[in-house]
């Protein structure tokens, strides 16, 4: 958009300078797990929840639904199920390994003011099924896309999002008490963090580092 | 950011503007299936492959394998592939949803310039299997973070990309041949769109509205 921003029926033509800035946004996005505990502003949280809702979906079925986890006690139970399979995971290393995975901080479940299951619907009427029949896992593909989207929305306003997936599922949805066709698909810690990194945290403390895209390509 | 550009290690501040911009790519974004046939300009496949790469991964894996299918045998059979699929869905839906369904295009498989088959490694060494031992899953949804990051790069250089589905992941594999622990989780196709909207083409042929996300939120 080279002139002033565009409206709802005029098709946009993205500027170079905001290619540069989305690509700051995708190099500073990051998996937060160091928050602060004070509050999103009033209409934060909703704000980013509809603009991941414009996120893309099989059919258009849309099958994400987000449950926002205020009881501390679910908060606690939740908690308590990261921290036992986190252990049991930590376990599974040999000693210099285990040694290193301990001292991972690998979820904010504690500090970040705000927590959100997002679940994907294994069957919803809407879209009539389409798209989804080869290859039924594009639903939770579709989740997945809404909180990417919601991450991305949030790194833009300053807001961190942390994906804490060592939880068993069952667990979670048992705690939260939803819909049988619902399948965990992940769960956010949400809130402003308390240092912001280009780099990942795996990387700074020699967990693992990224590779070169070039290993992944191939041609056929 | 509310000067110039953002260095590589200056905590990026994202401007009003940005923001505004941001929401209109999100709403513009769009699953193309009417592409014009003439190439991307040099480099720029490249360029989005390597802003795509800076998604999320767990346990910083990135199990992304990304085939760019550039034989016209092989995209004749994958397009084969998706048009037995997609006759085979269009049967099973009862009359008046089957005529509605054999109108819609859903896929740009003939006329896209670049295909893209994007698999995720099922059991990749990197990242040491951190967070994934109790779902194995996010591997696939790294994958998934990947392809929309892709996607939403792509509409920002006036590039559109279409999620093929409807294919029989196993078909696609072995028409590629590709390694064994790979998964297929997308088939894109990628060009110049013919036409640019800011609602879905399901919508404006009335197979799926989408409807309001208040739907989709929950409280525990």
């Amino acid at each position: 958009m080279s002139g002033g921003s565009v409206g709802e029926d005029e098709k946009p033509d993205f500027s170079e300078r905001f290619r540069q800035d989305f690509e700051t946004l995708l190099k500073w996005r990051r998996d937060v797990r160091r928050f602060r505990t004070d509050p999103l502003p009033t209409g934060l949280l909703d704000h980013l929840l509809h603009l991941a809702d414009l996120a893309p979906s099989v059919g258009n079925s849309q099958p994400w639904r987000v449950v926002i986890v205020e009881s501390p006690d679910k908060r606690s139970e939740v908690t308590a199920c990261f921290e036992a399979e986190n252990e049991t995971a930590a376990n599974t290393y040999d000693d210099n390994k285990a040694a290193l995975y301990r001292q991972l901080k690998l979820s904010g479940l504690k500090e970040a003011p705000v927590h959100l299951a997002v679940f994907s619907d294994e069957d919803p009427a809407q879209g009539h099924g389409l798209g989804r029949m080869t290859m039924p896992e594009t639903l939770a593909y579709s989740t997945v896309s809404m909180i990417h989207t919601f991450w991305l929305a949030a790194r833009a306003e300053g807001v961190g999002v942390g994906w804490v997936s060592i939880l068993d599922p069952a667990a979670v949805s048992e705690i939260l008490q939803v819909d049988e066709s619902w399948r965990l698909v992940a769960y956010l810690c949400v809130g402003f963090p308390e240092e912001e990194h280009i780099d990942p945290e795996l990387e700074r403390v020699r967990w693992q580092s990224r590779s070169p895209l070039e290993t992944r390509l191939f041609r056929r």
